[in-house]
């Protein structure tokens, strides 16, 4: 991809050719955690056993190489359900084992455990968390196409087969109980629920998921997808002996970078001998008025080009899940999710995963919660959780640095609105807020938007 | 109370005076479970282990005897809050145990573990089931008159000091997000937010609770109104080494009694020799078109005098909690409670602690969700679940028997509303739905409602 430069290449994987690096995690069903494991038994004096997955294994549900053929006449013979743009997106997350030891959509067990308890138990009694339902809605029309079929194929916007779903299990959508258990609201306007709930079917349809190939957007950041496997693979080739991720889907200011290598220099504190930052923004469905993927790569790409964080001990990749902006609950997703892609430090902020309240003039969770929660939620204790420290424009520095709670005076918080609305207005913030390149590529977006005549902002360009 | 016949009392402890023989119960603040499982070590082939208590200890919260009266003086000393009617019945339910391990109105942690797993961690690692938020509401007003104190006196109605909360801790109380996350929907019309959510203040203070003295109604019933420990007790002094807990809110019918004379048949085919049934009708708030609990104990008495229960296996009792009417939620606590009074089975119906949806027409909850639930939910594995066997009225044997899904339009199902409605309009239902003693008290119940102009029922007796 042409925007990317050569400096945002170095925080990648450097093979000349991912794919083929990575084909042989693509083809198993599953990857046993040793084997992953056994790639990190370097000589010297670092040992790489990265985070188990939740549950034991990394789950892969791609379907081998040499039966992809076969799978593909199969799903012409079985019920077919096209899926939305987000459906795709969970069968990516699915697919590559975000959501381990989670083996297609949920049926109703798993469904009624994430909704009630924010976990499932497993066969052996452990517990792994999981926090938000991953589920497929369908219609009564499908269902009835569905009949008797313990199978059906699932197909993109073009019909071309994605993957089969097996040994289903089809059960009530109770969507109000949904929505209430998973934001604590039902207040009409929460944006995941207008987008993909409250038009959706009334039934879920939950099963076996079998990937036909690897999900692929060809929107030239595909190579930035790196799947658990692949992250995994990563961080034990570069020796990491603790990784510490941080999930974003905000333009990066310098606030960020300054929390980001203040983490790796208290992991190194704590003895750790090679901290391994995993920079992470989210990259399946936003709400409309949040900044663009393309956008926020192209200024992650010039912060990165500023140097303040060393290529050799990050990896910028995307996480490929929708966003709910349902705080407390979703955290708990987020934080999971990056257990299964190796990493066992998880950075969390105010109020993360978290939005206004849409009906009412206040935010919808208390922005202590998120991490209140996070600390205390069931199977998350193997992950350390860093609290963020709060930073701020410090005046008397003239850049972004920790609040001091006895000089309040001296900082301004700039909050995401306030930054969206200056460059909407192309103000500049105070110096050393954001990296200037960083900070126009902010101007040219908003810049980039054809306001229409009603005023509106377009809804942002498919992830 | 001299509506309660001999027969009754059989089903009762039959100590002379119960008071007496429970008082050591009441005065600890906690009693070591092994205490009470000591009881249970008897000579002979049944060893009376009961379930251990959650937490490993069965928790009450009551001052020592002897120091009632400096508790009393001390809580003159403090700012007061005044307890609701329902507020007292959570004292109630804390002081006795029924939440063990909690100590007292839950602070925040423990209420964001409820509301988001409907479990709490322990120190030592170990989950509990809690799943519903014993709160304590105040407003604005009285957090002000709190001030920089960390106890608060709590008083009943009359001004009298009830219990001193220690180590308090004031935060937030977002209505909306407890009632979505407990219920599942945020529909006006759900009888306990009605009556003690919506109107509450907007802090939740929590702490820890010691109790003056054991919480009385003097209604006649508090004889019935058993602690745990005293249920404890009661069981190991039977020689149980089963106990089958069956809740209820509603008149019993022979439908009822089938099932618990039948898991009492199968429990003995399982191997135990004497498993002894906790018959527990809930005792706290109920919504206003319930049958109250007076003319509910009246209406078991004459049950149990049709001889359809033996008393020897059978203890009847009062369960102090309010009712939510929650659903798949409220159903583990009410399981969760009777594992506190030493039950290791519990009985479990159709749509258990569910109703109408407030708003639509429909039941708010799949039926099947709460038998779901409560077989997956954390803290809950060391309970036994059993489920109900449908039974309805076979009109070719004229009596209620299980449902044979092999001859459908032989059976009669009597839903509650239906059996409410021909109570209202004095009409019988079938031969051998219900003992003739028994359903008269139900007719004479809705007699006695003076019905008034607006043809509304008014609202029930404070239980």
């Amino acid at each position: 991809m042409a925007l990317m430069s050569i400096s945002m290449s170095n925080f990648l994987i450097k093979s000349p050719n991912p794919q083929n690096t990575h084909l042989r995690f693509r083809q198993g069903l599953a990857i046993p955690q040793k084997r992953s494991l056994g790639i990190g038994h370097r000589t010297g004096r670092i040992l790489c056993a990265l985070i188990e997955a939740d549950g034991g294994n990394l789950v892969e549900l791609f379907v081998k190489g040499d039966l992809r053929d076969l799978k593909r006449r199969e799903a012409l013979e079985i019920p077919r359900i096209k899926l939305s743009r987000i459906d795709l997106q969970w069968v990516h997350v699915l697919s590559e084992g975000w959501a381990s030891p989670l083996r297609g959509f949920m049926r109703e067990s798993e469904f009624l455990q994430t909704l009630h308890f924010n976990s499932l138990r497993l066969d052996d009694g452990s517990v792994v968390n999981m926090s938000v339902p991953i589920v497929l809605a369908i219609d009564d029309k499908q269902k009835q196409r569905v009949g008797e079929s313990d199978r059906v194929a699932l197909v993109d916007s073009n019909n071309n087969t994605v993957a089969i779903l097996s040994k289903i299990e089809i059960y009530k959508h109770n969507k109000e109980e949904r929505i209430a258990r998973t934001w604590g609201t039902t207040a009409p306007g929460l944006p995941y629920a207008d987008e993909a709930i409250t038009n959706a079917g009334h039934w879920l349809i939950g099963g076996d998921l079998e990937v036909i190939a690897p999900i692929r957007y060809g929107d030239g950041l595909d190579r930035f997808r790196l799947s658990p496997a692949e992250l995994r693979e990563e961080f034990v080739r570069r020796g990491a002996d603790a990784v510490f991720a941080f999930q974003l889907r905000n333009p990066v200011h310098n606030g960020h970078a300054l929390l980001m290598t203040d983490t790796r220099r208290r992991l190194l504190e704590m003895g750790y001998k090679n901290p391994v930052l995993l920079l992470h923004p989210l990259g399946g469905y936003t709400k409309a008025d949040d900044v663009p993927l393309s956008w926020r790569m192209k200024q992650h790409e010039k912060v990165l080009e500023d140097g303040v964080l060393d290529p050799e001990t990050t990896v910028v990749a995307i996480f490929p899940s929708p966003m709910h902006y349902a705080g407390p609950t979703e955290v708990q997703w987020h934080a999971k999710a990056r257990i299964n892609a190796g990493a066992n430090f998880y950075i969390v902020g105010r109020d993360p995963a978290g939005m206004g309240h849409p009906v009412e003039k206040r935010d919808l969770y208390d922005a202590d919660h998120g991490k209140k929660v996070l600390s205390m939620a069931p199977g998350l204790q193997r992950l350390n959780i860093l609290p963020f420290k709060v930073a701020a424009y410090d005046k008397t520095q003239g850049k972004m640095a920790f609040f001091d709670p006895s000089r309040p005076q001296d900082f301004l918080f700039i909050s995401g609105t306030k930054m969206r609305t200056l460059a909407k207005n192309k103000e500049s913030p105070p110096d050393g807020f954001m990296c200037p390149g960083g900070w126009k590529v902010l101007v040219d977006y908003y810049d980039s938007l054809a306001v229409p005549e009603n005023g509106k902002i377009p809804e942002a360009v498919p992830a």
